[in-house]
Order: C-alpha cells, then sequence, then structure tokens
C-alpha cells in the first residue's frame, strides 16, 4: 500500500510498496484511512532526522472505515468510521481509567512500537476497542475534517485549557497561532472564557482565532507582549495561559501573563529543559500543568459539539492534498506557509 | 518594647528600645504578643542581610492578645487572643476573596511596609479584621504552640497538599524533613494520604516525621531517592511530592518521584530560577503549583483538628527561647541543631 515515509530532515517520500496492515494479535483492528494531515509535532522530526535509507514511518492523526477486527475486538466493528487519538491505548489499565491515555501501561505511539504511521492507505489498530472512537451518521465532508481534528489538534488545545482550570468567565491568554494555539482558543472559548487574549502575528491566522473566541490580538513579542496583556487586564494579567509553542520565550509569556494563583496549561511539545518559575511567580503562586494530551479522554466530550456545528475544529485545515503532495504539504507547514495540511489518501 | 533586630549576616540583636506601637489607621490593631518563633525562611536574611547599624525588624509568626483596636475595626475585639498570619491583608479584595490573601492588593509583610516584626513584644497590625484570626476557649502551654503554627508553618504544610492535590487514598512524597516538611507530612495524613514517604536524613526529625503520619522514611539524596521512592511505589512514584526546600535538586527529586499525571507542590522558599520541567515530565503530564501559602485562607479550617487534638503541629518546636536566647535560637536553627525555635516574649 502506500504510505508516508520520513528518510531523513526536510526528506519526506511517498512509497507505494508498504505492506498492508494485517490483524497480529486479536484486539487489533485494520482501518483504512479516509482522512490524515500533518501535525505541527511532525515538523520536529521533519527538521532533524538522521538519514535513513528505509525511511521511517509517520504521522498520528486519523480518521478511517474498520475494515477487519480480531477474534478479541467486541466493541468495534466492520465499517463503522472511527477516529484514532494519536497515540493507541488500551483503555482499561489504571492510567486510562484516569484519564491519562498517553501514560497507558499497555500503549504505545503511531509509526513506532511497531506499529503504522497514520499518513498511509491503512493502519492496524492495536487495542482497538480502547483506541479507537466510533463516529456516528453519514458526515459530509466539512464534518470529516471536523472530526479528524479530534484525533489530537482540538483535543490538545482543549488539554491546554483543561489544564489551566479554565473556567466560565475567565480571562484567557493563549500563546501561539499555530493550529493547537487557535484549537485552546475555541476550547477556552467552549469552556466559557469571556475574554480570550490571542499572541500571534499572523493576520490570516488571528483572524481564524478570533472567528474561533478570540475578542483580542496581540502581534507583540517577549516583553512587550507580556507588557500589552498586563495593559488589557488592568495590570493582572490573566486566570489562565496556554502555551501552544513549546519554546521557552513562550512559557516565559505564558508565565509572566498569568495572574496571581493562576494556571500555565502547556501543550507545545517542549523543545525547553528548564521552565522560569523562580521566586516571582513562587510569590505569585503562578504554576503550571499541562503536556501531550490524553486525546482519547476528551473525545466523547468534544464529539457532540463537533456533530451539531457548535465548534468546527476543522477549519484549521488550510490545505489538503493526496499522497502526492505530502511532502510539498510538510515543506508548505514548515514555511508557515499553509497552517494544517489535510491529506485525503 | 523588646523587638529583635537583624544587624546584618549572623546578627541578631534584642533592641530594648524600639517604639511601642500604637495604632494609625483606624481598622489597626495592637497586639502583645504572648507566642512568636523563627522560621526557616528567616534564615534566608540570617545568611545573606547586608550590615546595616539601626538594623531591621524580623519575625512573621505571632501569637498574642489585642491590646488596643482602632475606630474602624469591627471584629476584633480588645483582650481577644489572636493569630496572625504570616502576610496580613485587608481579607476583602478580589484575592483575598478566592483565598490567596498573599497577593492581598493592600497587604503586606510583617517587619517590612512600614510594619513591625513579629519578633518583638507587641505589633501594629493592619487591616485587624482581615488579618486576624480569633482562638477560642483558655488554651494551655501546649496549645499555644500549636496555634501558633496557623500562623505559617502549618499552612505552609497544607499548601503543599492542597497544591499537589492530595486526596484520600493517596500516595505522597514530602521532600525536605525541616519544619515545613513535617508540617507537610502531618497536613497530608490529614487529607487521607494513605501513604506518605518522607525524604530527610534527621533521625530526630523522620521521627516527628512518622509521629505525624510518614510510613516510609527515605534517607537516601538525589538520584538514590529517587530510585528509592520509585521502588517503593511498585515503579510508578507519587501521586503528589510536597517540596518543601526550596533548592533545585530537591525540586528536581520531587518532579522525579511524581507519578504521571501527578503534581508537585511547591512551599520550599525558591532559591532557584529554573524549574527542571522538561519534555520528560511534558510526556508524563507532571505539573507544579503552589508557592507562598496563603495561611489566613486555611485558618479556619485548620483550626478545630488543632483545637481537639486531633493534630499537634507545634511538636515541631524542639526549644524555647525568651529575648535573650533569639540570637543563639538563630545561630541553632542555621546549624540544624534546632528543628524550629518557639519565643516566649
Amino acid at each position: 500500500m502506500k504510505a508516508t515515509l520520513i528518510h531523513g530532515k526536510h526528506d519526506i517520500r511517498i512509497s507505494d510498496d508498504v505492506p498492508d496492515p494485517r490483524i497480529r494479535d486479536d484486539t487489533d483492528a485494520v482501518v483504512r484511512v479516509v482522512r490524515s494531515c500533518i501535525c505541527g509535532s511532525d515538523l520536529w522530526p521533519y527538521n532533524s532526522a538522521e538519514p535513513s535509507a528505509q525511511g521511517n514511518r509517520i504521522g498520528h492523526e486519523f480518521l478511517g472505515v474498520v475494515e477487519e477486527v480480531g477474534s478479541g475486538v467486541r466493541n468495534t466493528r466492520k465499517g463503522q468510521l472511527v477516529v484514532a487519538p494519536f497515540v493507541w491505548a488500551d483503555n482499561t489499565c489504571d492510567y486510562c481509567e484516569q484519564g491519562l491515555q498517553t501514560s497507558c501501561r499497555h500503549g504505545g505511539g503511531w509509526g513506532s512500537d511497531d506499529t503504522d504511521g497514520g499518513q498511509g492507505e491503512a493502519v492496524r489498530v492495536p487495542f482497538a476497542d480502547g483506541t479507537l472512537v466510533p463516529m456516528p451518521g453519514e458526515p459530509d465532508e466539512a464534518l470529516l475534517a471536523s472530526m479528524l481534528t479530534l484525533s489530537d489538534v482540538f483535543p490538545t488545545g482543549h488539554h491546554a485549557a483543561v489544564s489551566a482550570n479554565v473556567r466560565k468567565g475567565d480571562t484567557v491568554a493563549v500563546v501561539g497561532d499555530g493550529a493547537v494555539g487557535l484549537s485552546a482558543v475555541l476550547a477556552a472559548h467552549r469552556l466559557g472564557a469571556e475574554r480570550i487574549i490571542l499572541l500571534g502575528r499572523h493576520t490570516d491566522r488571528t483572524d481564524l482565532g478570533r472567528e474561533f473566541g478570540a475578542t483580542d490580538v496581540v502581534a507583540e513579542r517577549g516583553d512587550e507582549a507580556i507588557e500589552k496583556v498586563r495593559e488589557l487586564t488592568g495590570g493582572d494579567g490573566v486566570h489562565a495561559a496556554l502555551e501552544c509553542v513549546g519554546f521557552t520565550e513562550a512559557l516565559r509569556t505564558a508565565i509572566e501573563v498569568t495572574r496571581d494563583g493562576g494556571l500555565v496549561g502547556r501543550v507545545g511539545v517542549s523543545q525547553y529543559d528548564e521552565v522560569p518559575l523562580g521566586v516571582k511567580s513562587f510569590m505569585r503562586n503562578v504554576g503550571i500543568r499541562g503536556g501531550v494530551a490524553p486525546a482519547r479522554a476528551y473525545i466523547e466530550e468534544l464529539l457532540p459539539d463537533v456533530l451539531d456545528g457548535t465548534v468546527q475544529p476543522g477549519k484549521v485545515f488550510d490545505r489538503t492534498v493526496g499522497f502526492d503532495g505530502v511532502p510539498d504539504g510538510y515543506r508548505a507547514m514548515n514555511d508557515r506557509e499553509a497552517l494544517k495540511v489535510l491529506i485525503k489518501p
């Protein structure tokens, strides 16, 4: 079958002869991919991977139709449209039960741990009953894109908001105008935040941010951005700051704009080793929570609002490609020419 | 009147001619100090203060009797026994209402902001109605000591536990066997933690920790301590780690022993600028909360258990001195010869 392989830095190729996935364990399913996409986090290996002659599978977000199930699969049926969260999990261990499927005792990531990547024609899904979430109805094109975001980007934005304890009436800052940042705006808005200050400087993106619920946009960076947010909040800062970038400077900004007693929700994949949380934040009781988002824990909660159109997270996709367009899709996202690239196999 | 002054590094003196406190604002009270004490955080200026000929007031924990109140004071009455939290606050602003009196819009610290220090014969208390908490009954000697801990050390331990979200049945690690660490053990035990692992190497202190509820003591440090806690918890780590030291290494230990999805509650006054919360903790969804403890927010909650002897936090005092013994009390605490020094003026 066709699948996307990464052969090294800036070297994405489509292979025609990747082995077709087959049931291996009796709890597996095989899913034919209907929609996949490129993640901001795929750009980290895109910019740093070591050369590899045989290439490595990549991609971890997909929506598809169940093609086959193992003999131990109980709740997942052939023909179902399903979304796969960006890690697979048994959904029965203690970590899963507490909603932390990213720490599942038997789980793992797509394209590693001897599984398929999501940017291919089909995927063997371990723990099908635990991993996959069935989508109801006969969704149209636009809904497919929003459903696909349940795989990663929308729950990741939601995780930032939940981790920072966003509540009705709160003032929230979102640091970063990438697809995760915009999803965090949408999630904060959905949770009832009254004022949402989006920190970003790409007008086309912040415009979508406004559509998603941002009430203010701050284009400044660093100390100027901090000052601006404080100015907008009567000097106090925000109840919750959602860090959706992953660099120290973004994190510092998030911490500094957070009101005393508030929380930073971090979901930008950390490119830092240290968090600047010294005595100043100690005296202000500013904390930080979050991390890799347990998307699986949130899908059922977010799904109804996606189905009835209350939220349209699929709007983060501003480009659609077939397999042939995937390599250029990576380039376009890396060059910030595209916000997020949808793949139609 | 008599009061303790700090004249520089390791230079604590008792002065006989500090001006008697007087009502200045109509919301003030004057409190005659019955008990005061030396805090671990007093050791920071003790070890670093610049030389000062006139000296500076010090001390921020006291229990006393109201001697006089301003014309605007409504609920605080002459003759009442009261405890003062370690910062004064109006207890009516929005921060106070959310239980963050340490960020009070009109509050401040004892011995600074033109107020008296707590280690003296009497103190002018701003916002008497907001700051002071009346103690009921005719407490005996032992109860006075435990009541005094409501000023700082016990609520600080409690804040660590609350910040780390300690719940019934949890496994908790407490990093540090100082008076705050031991208070954190007591607080975690009071909140229903089932297993409490105390990291400390001073047997006399960890013995009190066991009396306070510690089920395990780990005397190792650094990586060995981390390994030991993981070993004790089946490899997973603890639900909550309470950081009661303030150094990077203690913080790193707290983070590393925390179970995926868990929280570090930090109350050790941060001597660090950076918190080692890189990609590893990101993937594990380990967060950090806490900071300077809003003692005022917790006193009413903790008081009943102090009154009926359910908890005896006053046991952290292992030495009692009069004013003449205060300078040596500082030395003894600094040399780790005393755990916490009670002052009887």
